[in-house]
């Protein structure tokens, strides 16, 4: 579908659905929502709705399916992949959930909480804190991000290891179909097996397929034991090392096992305020291990000092720290969190987020590093990530004083070379962050033509008219 | 699609694919195949195809594309809704993955296994043990049912609390379609997003999507300390409250929590050699709790004794046993498996597979009785299931010397009470066994049209010949 401009007429149509202080238009309202965070995606759209029930959703697809008006569903504006932003043409309107922000029931007896689409993640963090509850979904966004677009890019973070990504946190939907059509899927089943799982199919299908009003998520209990250790080691090869034995003592208590570099560390020292190498001596590559009991502050306590003491007594690693205070804890995962803002000072970064087999990550951070050293031989590899679900976001930093556009400029040819080796191991060319318009063409390309052509029939069939944030995940 | 009978040429081209040999059309050959367990549904068929490959399925598939044929895919034909049985009418050609049932690849430090759709599950076991490596996934029917069909069917059972259903415990797949490609998602990624959830939309859908033909499946540890648990209590609440402590207790390392009326436990005794009540007195519940312990034997020991006298101190049970050696344990567990047999002998059984959000188990329960006790007075309610992931097998035994034909023919009106009171407490009518023929007039009765749309939509865009396993879980 070629965009095409939209008249006056149809715009006041959108706008009267929402009321005209819920219909922005002008240029400085609407910029902010234009682009991404990275800056790698501009668009342009010459409206913005900001509906405030599922009623006013449906009433603009309804219009927007009779029209062929494209509609590009919009939350928090953290998605790394260009999502969220409208193509340039002009042609798309932009749907915002913002006003749809809050927590429907909260019931801790059931463990579940009900929210809108438009809900801010931390929100829902709080609200189960105030019934003595935790909702594990754990991102560097969190204070931003919300739920509908977590859920459709399947969001993942550091907390994926023991409660797995979004998909896994979420019993039942809401949805706005194309259509204008509302699916009441609010299911709070642990166990249903009543037809397709239409569920997991709107899950991480990044807008494309309809618009995420309502979630039924699932809360936990709060951990009442949580620790955190911080270990130097020599290589990634260490690093899965210590987290076999890390996942056989702890089992699910194990919450993340992350690595970083020497030079994330350095970088987080220097650019950061308030971090520093929390070890004396430097070492290669670190590991940050957050264990957290359900049945005892002891159980977890007992669980990282077992760990690291067989960990020094096998050799795997030369020195490490138990945080000992909530500060500290904090301290370490601050480090962690600010490890891709600390790069930016650093200029240009070319940027991948993959995964292979949690076995494979050593010999995938191998070759890797032998591809890319040749190609840019000066450049600064800061690859850090979920060790423990085999996700390494391999970002590389431009080389010091070179030209960040010149270096920039070779994005694609270093992905071509990072993604080559990773699908040489069998691994995903995005663990985490989806598909949008950064991965759509390079993922029509390295896929089979039947695996797309299943998507693209999935697309049609609840999409004929091709309104759905159309050009993301799969070409129009 | 009106059956019409199949030519003897065009048999003869489809049994050319596999040999004659595999190509089974005899009466006799046929006949255990015509009909399931339960004796619910009864087909017929002139073909059963046993391919042995991947490829043989796929030229199956291609010549049935072509020829508007039915194809009825079967493993261990174990299901209990008609879901794997052919139709009337002998146009249905059964394809049978007996002969592929081979384990293609194990990893015991990625922890995965790869397996062909017709592995039995048991075989799976015993690969996994061989590596000292656990498959949770833990059903009646293991020794016979398959692994393509508890993909298909998104198999549950005892397990389900800590490792989830077959949806859980499945990385990736390999399909073929009703076009007769291959799809190959054979992946062992841990987190991959890129594109729709293919994989999710076949598990579960029963054969009417595609053929699962391989399957990447997840490996544990096994685990180290294992204990079981029998208590006695006064009613379905009490048995919540002790589900609860128990949660909270030992977190992921519960493994399984199960309810049982004291009519099974009689009904077991009575029928089942070598099972025997296991407390002095009578209860009107039970509770079996089975902990299982990553770290070490201890671990499960502390917890089963630590909540066992939490319980006993709070009053919330009265008796109650830990088995004290490996034949005790199975001795439990043989009583709580053999429970669906032991109803046999007693006459009549109208079953039910539903579930209820957790928290709501005991009022559906109470409703339930009064409802069912009010429709036929001395009927013998059997409610047993895992009460931990709210799925209760809610059976009714028929009343004693009544006529068995007599008391089956209330089947419907039985199901439509006791369904309707599932539905009031935000239930689902199948919580494990899925749709097949049994549910699909049902669940299209009970769900919003538009989710029925969106089913057929799928239906049609994967299988628009309408030849893939066709009159099961959405009406062709």
């Amino acid at each position: 579908m070629t965009p095409t401009a939209l008249s006056d007429e149809l715009l006041s149509r959108f706008a009267a659905i929402v009321g005209e202080k819920n219909a922005l238009r002008d240029a400085s309202d609407l910029a902010p929502h234009l682009v991404e965070n990275r800056g790698l995606y501009h668009g342009n759209s010459p409206l913005l709705l900001r509906p405030s029930t599922t009623e006013e959703v449906a009433a603009i697809m309804k219009l927007a399916s009779e029209t062929g008006t494209a509609i590009v569903p919009q939350t928090g504006n953290t998605g790394l992949v260009g999502g969220q932003t409208p193509r340039n043409g002009g042609s798309d309107v932009i749907l915002s959930l913002e006003r749809m922000n809050k927590v429907r029931d909260i019931d801790p007896v059931a463990n579940v909480i009900v929210v809108d689409g438009g809900c801010i993640l931390d929100e829902v963090h709080k609200a189960a804190e105030k019934v003595e509850r935790m909702f594990p979904l754990s991102l560097g966004s969190q204070g931003s991000c919300r739920i509908g677009g977590n859920l459709a890019t399947n969001a993942g973070g550091t907390a994926v290891l023991a409660y797995g990504n979004m998909r896994q946190l979420c019993l039942g939907l809401e949805v706005v179909l194309p259509t204008g059509e509302i699916w009441n899927g609010l299911r709070r089943l642990k166990k249903d097996n009543t037809g397709y799982d239409l569920r997991d199919l709107f899950i991480g299908s990044e807008g494309t397929l309809g618009i995420i009003t309502g979630a039924v998520l699932k809360l936990f209990p709060k951990p009442l034991g949580h620790q955190v250790a911080f270990a130097g080691l020599n290589s990634p090869a260490d690093a899965l090392k210590l987290f076999e034995r890390a996942s056989t003592l702890c089992g699910s208590a194990l919450t993340g096992f992350e690595l970083m570099p020497r030079i994330g560390v350095e970088f987080t020292a220097k650019h950061i305020p308030g971090v520093r190498d929390p070890l004396e001596t430097p070492h290669a590559w670190y590991a940050l291990i957050d264990i957290s009991s359900s049945n005892s502050a002891d159980t977890a306590q007992t669980m990282v000092e077992t760990l690291l003491e067989q960990g020094f007594e096998a050799g795997i690693f030369q020195d490490a720290v138990i945080a000992s205070s909530e500060a500290q804890r904090q301290a370490l995962w601050h480090m962690r969190e600010s490890m891709s803002d600390a790069q930016k000072p650093e200029g240009g970064s070319i940027k991948h987020d993959v995964s292979v087999p949690v076995s494979h990550v050593p010999a995938f951070m191998d070759e890797a590093e032998r591809a890319v050293m040749s190609a840019i031989p000066d450049a600064r590899i800061c690859a850090f990530g979920h060790l423990g679900d085999g996700n390494i976001h391999y970002n590389i930093s431009q080389p010091v004083g070179a030209d960040k556009n010149a270096f920039l400029a070779q994005w694609k040819e270093i992905n071509e070379i990072v993604h080559g080796i990773v699908l040489s191991f069998g691994g995903s060319i995005s663990a985490e962050h989806g598909i949008g318009q950064l991965k759509r063409d390079e993922l029509a390309a390295i896929r089979p033509a039947i695996e797309m052509d299943l998507m693209r029939r999935i697309k049609t069939a609840f999409d004929p008219a091709g309104i759905m944030n159309p050009g993301k995940v799969v070409a129009s």
